[in-house]
Protein backbone atom coordinates (compact mmCIF):
# COMPACT_ATOMS: atom_id res chain seq x y z
CA UNK A 1 0.00 0.00 0.00
CA UNK A 2 1.17 3.51 -0.93
CA UNK A 3 0.22 6.07 1.93
CA UNK A 4 0.77 9.56 1.52
CA UNK A 5 3.73 9.52 3.78
CA UNK A 6 5.36 7.27 1.09
CA UNK A 7 4.37 9.71 -1.18
CA UNK A 8 5.95 12.80 0.92
CA UNK A 9 9.52 10.96 1.32
CA UNK A 10 9.49 10.10 -2.31
CA UNK A 11 8.79 13.64 -3.61
CA UNK A 12 10.55 15.70 -0.42
CA UNK A 13 13.38 13.26 0.62
CA UNK A 14 16.79 13.13 0.00
CA UNK A 15 16.57 9.05 -0.88
CA UNK A 16 17.53 7.82 -4.46
CA UNK A 17 14.48 5.76 -4.76
CA UNK A 18 13.73 5.07 -8.84
CA UNK A 19 10.01 4.25 -9.27
CA UNK A 20 10.46 1.90 -12.28
CA UNK A 21 7.28 1.07 -14.40
CA UNK A 22 5.57 -2.63 -14.86
CA UNK A 23 8.55 -3.15 -17.62
CA UNK A 24 11.68 -2.48 -14.99
CA UNK A 25 12.53 1.07 -16.90
CA UNK A 26 12.13 5.08 -15.52
CA UNK A 27 12.24 7.13 -18.52
CA UNK A 28 15.21 9.44 -19.32
CA UNK A 29 15.68 12.83 -21.40
CA UNK A 30 19.44 14.02 -22.59
CA UNK A 31 19.92 17.32 -23.46
CA UNK A 32 22.33 19.16 -24.33
CA UNK A 33 24.70 20.79 -21.52
CA UNK A 34 25.52 23.35 -23.92
CA UNK A 35 22.30 24.76 -25.91
CA UNK A 36 19.70 23.01 -23.67
CA UNK A 37 18.13 21.45 -26.68
CA UNK A 38 16.38 17.94 -25.94
CA UNK A 39 18.69 15.20 -27.57
CA UNK A 40 16.71 12.13 -26.87
CA UNK A 41 14.09 10.06 -24.61
CA UNK A 42 15.12 7.04 -23.94
CA UNK A 43 14.21 4.28 -20.76
CA UNK A 44 16.79 3.17 -18.38
CA UNK A 45 16.81 -0.08 -16.47
CA UNK A 46 18.00 0.20 -12.76
CA UNK A 47 21.30 -1.40 -14.70
CA UNK A 48 21.53 1.16 -16.51
CA UNK A 49 20.89 3.79 -14.06
CA UNK A 50 23.57 2.32 -12.19
CA UNK A 51 25.87 2.08 -14.37
CA UNK A 52 25.31 5.76 -15.74
CA UNK A 53 26.05 7.04 -12.22
CA UNK A 54 29.20 4.82 -11.55
CA UNK A 55 31.03 5.55 -15.21
CA UNK A 56 29.54 9.20 -15.57
CA UNK A 57 28.73 8.14 -19.50
CA UNK A 58 24.92 7.29 -20.60
CA UNK A 59 23.37 4.14 -20.28
CA UNK A 60 20.24 2.91 -21.64
CA UNK A 61 18.10 0.04 -22.03
CA UNK A 62 16.80 -0.83 -25.34
CA UNK A 63 13.40 -2.05 -25.56
CA UNK A 64 13.57 -2.97 -29.16
CA UNK A 65 16.66 -4.77 -28.61
CA UNK A 66 15.62 -5.98 -24.94
CA UNK A 67 19.05 -5.38 -23.92
CA UNK A 68 21.43 -2.84 -21.89
CA UNK A 69 23.12 -0.45 -24.43
CA UNK A 70 26.33 2.01 -23.57
CA UNK A 71 24.99 4.96 -25.74
CA UNK A 72 27.69 5.11 -28.60
CA UNK A 73 28.99 1.82 -28.19
CA UNK A 74 28.71 1.08 -31.80
CA UNK A 75 28.22 4.88 -33.27
CA UNK A 76 30.84 5.73 -31.00
CA UNK A 77 28.45 9.19 -30.72
CA UNK A 78 29.17 8.90 -26.39
CA UNK A 79 27.31 11.05 -23.59
CA UNK A 80 29.31 12.64 -21.12
CA UNK A 81 27.23 13.06 -18.09
CA UNK A 82 27.25 16.21 -16.51
CA UNK A 83 24.60 16.51 -14.46
CA UNK A 84 21.32 14.17 -13.12
CA UNK A 85 18.40 14.97 -11.97
CA UNK A 86 15.18 13.34 -10.79
CA UNK A 87 11.96 14.28 -10.76
CA UNK A 88 9.39 14.86 -8.13
CA UNK A 89 7.82 11.27 -8.49
CA UNK A 90 11.22 9.56 -9.35
CA UNK A 91 10.24 8.20 -12.35
CA UNK A 92 11.86 10.13 -15.20
CA UNK A 93 15.50 11.35 -14.81
CA UNK A 94 17.32 14.22 -16.71
CA UNK A 95 21.05 13.98 -17.74
CA UNK A 96 23.05 17.38 -18.90
CA UNK A 97 25.37 15.85 -21.47
CA UNK A 98 28.66 16.30 -23.46
CA UNK A 99 27.32 14.61 -26.67
CA UNK A 100 30.09 13.79 -28.97
CA UNK A 101 28.97 14.41 -32.71
CA UNK A 102 25.44 13.06 -32.97
CA UNK A 103 22.54 11.61 -30.37
CA UNK A 104 20.30 10.09 -33.19
CA UNK A 105 20.30 7.22 -34.94
CA UNK A 106 19.67 9.10 -37.97
CA UNK A 107 22.72 10.71 -38.09
CA UNK A 108 20.98 13.98 -36.56
CA UNK A 109 22.61 15.78 -33.57
CA UNK A 110 19.20 15.51 -32.07
CA UNK A 111 16.50 13.00 -32.90
CA UNK A 112 14.06 16.19 -32.47
CA UNK A 113 14.70 16.96 -36.45
CA UNK A 114 11.36 18.15 -36.93
CA UNK A 115 8.97 20.63 -36.03
CA UNK A 116 4.64 19.69 -35.69
CA UNK A 117 2.33 22.98 -36.89
CA UNK A 118 -1.17 22.85 -37.25
CA UNK A 119 -2.15 23.45 -40.82
CA UNK A 120 -5.60 23.45 -42.82
CA UNK A 121 -5.71 19.56 -43.83
CA UNK A 122 -4.26 18.51 -40.36
CA UNK A 123 -1.19 18.52 -38.71
CA UNK A 124 2.52 18.50 -40.40
CA UNK A 125 5.81 18.10 -39.91
CA UNK A 126 8.57 20.67 -41.15
CA UNK A 127 12.43 19.88 -40.84
CA UNK A 128 14.53 21.86 -38.56
CA UNK A 129 18.29 20.77 -37.39
CA UNK A 130 17.99 17.84 -39.78
CA UNK A 131 21.47 18.19 -41.03
CA UNK A 132 23.10 14.78 -41.02
CA UNK A 133 26.66 14.85 -38.93
CA UNK A 134 26.90 10.88 -39.69
CA UNK A 135 26.35 8.30 -42.42
CA UNK A 136 24.28 6.11 -40.65
CA UNK A 137 25.01 2.83 -43.50
CA UNK A 138 28.20 3.56 -42.83
CA UNK A 139 28.17 3.62 -38.86
CA UNK A 140 26.24 0.56 -38.44
CA UNK A 141 27.24 -1.90 -40.31
CA UNK A 142 25.41 -5.15 -40.47
CA UNK B 1 3.07 -5.72 -40.26
CA UNK B 2 5.86 -3.23 -39.42
CA UNK B 3 7.85 -2.90 -43.02
CA UNK B 4 11.61 -0.72 -43.10
CA UNK B 5 9.43 1.15 -45.55
CA UNK B 6 7.20 1.89 -42.71
CA UNK B 7 10.46 2.92 -40.81
CA UNK B 8 11.35 5.11 -43.22
CA UNK B 9 8.47 7.10 -43.92
CA UNK B 10 7.87 7.93 -39.82
CA UNK B 11 11.46 8.44 -39.83
CA UNK B 12 12.17 10.76 -42.90
CA UNK B 13 8.87 12.04 -43.78
CA UNK B 14 6.86 14.72 -42.75
CA UNK B 15 3.73 12.99 -42.59
CA UNK B 16 2.60 13.32 -38.42
CA UNK B 17 1.75 9.95 -37.38
CA UNK B 18 2.64 10.06 -33.88
CA UNK B 19 2.89 6.27 -32.62
CA UNK B 20 0.96 5.77 -29.14
CA UNK B 21 1.56 3.24 -26.94
CA UNK B 22 -0.31 0.41 -25.83
CA UNK B 23 -2.15 2.57 -23.40
CA UNK B 24 -2.63 5.39 -26.31
CA UNK B 25 0.09 7.71 -24.89
CA UNK B 26 2.81 9.60 -26.28
CA UNK B 27 5.56 10.56 -23.40
CA UNK B 28 5.87 14.76 -23.95
CA UNK B 29 9.02 16.65 -22.53
CA UNK B 30 8.45 20.56 -21.76
CA UNK B 31 11.54 22.53 -21.17
CA UNK B 32 11.44 26.42 -21.12
CA UNK B 33 11.58 28.16 -23.92
CA UNK B 34 13.96 30.82 -22.37
CA UNK B 35 16.33 28.63 -19.95
CA UNK B 36 16.31 25.43 -21.69
CA UNK B 37 15.76 23.64 -17.99
CA UNK B 38 13.39 20.47 -18.32
CA UNK B 39 10.30 21.76 -16.52
CA UNK B 40 8.63 18.03 -16.39
CA UNK B 41 7.95 14.67 -18.20
CA UNK B 42 4.37 14.06 -18.52
CA UNK B 43 2.06 11.84 -21.24
CA UNK B 44 -0.43 13.42 -24.09
CA UNK B 45 -2.91 10.70 -25.79
CA UNK B 46 -4.75 11.60 -28.82
CA UNK B 47 -6.70 14.42 -27.65
CA UNK B 48 -4.46 15.95 -25.26
CA UNK B 49 -1.83 16.63 -28.74
CA UNK B 50 -5.12 17.76 -30.54
CA UNK B 51 -6.02 20.22 -28.18
CA UNK B 52 -2.31 21.56 -27.23
CA UNK B 53 -1.75 21.80 -31.24
CA UNK B 54 -4.70 23.44 -31.75
CA UNK B 55 -5.01 26.05 -28.65
CA UNK B 56 -0.86 26.81 -28.48
CA UNK B 57 -1.57 25.66 -24.60
CA UNK B 58 -0.44 22.38 -23.28
CA UNK B 59 -2.86 19.22 -22.62
CA UNK B 60 -1.77 16.12 -20.61
CA UNK B 61 -3.55 12.95 -20.26
CA UNK B 62 -3.18 12.12 -16.18
CA UNK B 63 -2.57 8.42 -15.53
CA UNK B 64 -3.02 8.59 -12.52
CA UNK B 65 -6.47 10.53 -12.62
CA UNK B 66 -7.68 9.06 -16.16
CA UNK B 67 -8.16 12.13 -17.73
CA UNK B 68 -7.24 14.57 -19.88
CA UNK B 69 -6.31 18.14 -18.33
CA UNK B 70 -5.41 21.11 -19.37
CA UNK B 71 -2.22 22.35 -17.54
CA UNK B 72 -2.71 24.98 -15.13
CA UNK B 73 -6.28 24.36 -14.41
CA UNK B 74 -6.39 24.31 -11.43
CA UNK B 75 -2.98 25.69 -10.58
CA UNK B 76 -3.32 28.68 -13.03
CA UNK B 77 0.07 27.46 -13.93
CA UNK B 78 -0.35 26.90 -17.63
CA UNK B 79 2.13 26.42 -20.53
CA UNK B 80 2.08 28.76 -23.80
CA UNK B 81 3.95 26.70 -26.37
CA UNK B 82 6.47 28.40 -28.26
CA UNK B 83 7.50 25.37 -30.08
CA UNK B 84 6.22 21.43 -30.46
CA UNK B 85 8.69 18.82 -32.03
CA UNK B 86 8.33 15.21 -32.47
CA UNK B 87 11.48 12.72 -32.29
CA UNK B 88 12.44 9.93 -35.09
CA UNK B 89 10.36 7.23 -34.40
CA UNK B 90 7.27 9.91 -33.38
CA UNK B 91 6.58 8.55 -30.12
CA UNK B 92 8.08 11.27 -27.83
CA UNK B 93 7.33 15.03 -28.23
CA UNK B 94 9.33 18.08 -26.97
CA UNK B 95 7.40 21.04 -26.30
CA UNK B 96 9.13 24.39 -25.32
CA UNK B 97 7.40 26.68 -23.19
CA UNK B 98 6.41 29.89 -21.63
CA UNK B 99 6.22 28.29 -18.23
CA UNK B 100 3.22 30.82 -16.14
CA UNK B 101 4.86 30.49 -12.58
CA UNK B 102 5.63 26.93 -11.52
CA UNK B 103 5.66 23.64 -13.40
CA UNK B 104 6.09 21.42 -10.67
CA UNK B 105 2.47 20.36 -8.62
CA UNK B 106 4.93 20.78 -5.34
CA UNK B 107 5.72 24.44 -6.61
CA UNK B 108 8.65 24.46 -7.87
CA UNK B 109 9.24 26.03 -10.99
CA UNK B 110 10.36 22.40 -12.40
CA UNK B 111 9.54 18.29 -11.28
CA UNK B 112 14.08 18.25 -11.87
CA UNK B 113 14.65 19.93 -8.44
CA UNK B 114 16.92 17.21 -7.10
CA UNK B 115 20.41 16.55 -8.58
CA UNK B 116 21.74 12.59 -8.25
CA UNK B 117 24.89 12.48 -6.90
CA UNK B 118 27.19 8.94 -6.45
CA UNK B 119 28.14 8.14 -2.39
CA UNK B 120 30.40 6.00 -0.74
CA UNK B 121 27.09 4.16 0.65
CA UNK B 122 25.04 4.49 -2.86
CA UNK B 123 23.13 7.52 -4.67
CA UNK B 124 21.69 10.62 -2.57
CA UNK B 125 19.52 13.57 -3.99
CA UNK B 126 20.16 16.57 -3.26
CA UNK B 127 18.10 19.97 -3.85
CA UNK B 128 18.57 22.32 -6.70
CA UNK B 129 16.08 24.92 -7.71
CA UNK B 130 13.91 23.64 -5.18
CA UNK B 131 12.57 27.46 -3.71
CA UNK B 132 8.64 26.80 -3.88
CA UNK B 133 6.82 29.60 -5.66
CA UNK B 134 3.62 28.96 -4.51
CA UNK B 135 2.17 26.66 -1.40
CA UNK B 136 0.24 23.41 -2.76
CA UNK B 137 -1.51 23.08 0.30
CA UNK B 138 -3.53 26.72 -0.86
CA UNK B 139 -3.64 26.17 -4.79
CA UNK B 140 -4.75 22.58 -4.56
CA UNK B 141 -7.88 22.84 -2.50
CA UNK B 142 -10.06 19.79 -1.79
Amino acid sequence: MTTSADIDDREEGLAFQPKFDGSGLVTCVATDAATGDVLMVAHMNDEALRKTIATGEAWYFSRSRNALWRKGESSGQTQRVVEMRIDCDQDAIWIRVEQAGAACHTGRRTCFYRKVEAGAGGSRLSLVDADRLFDPAKIYRK
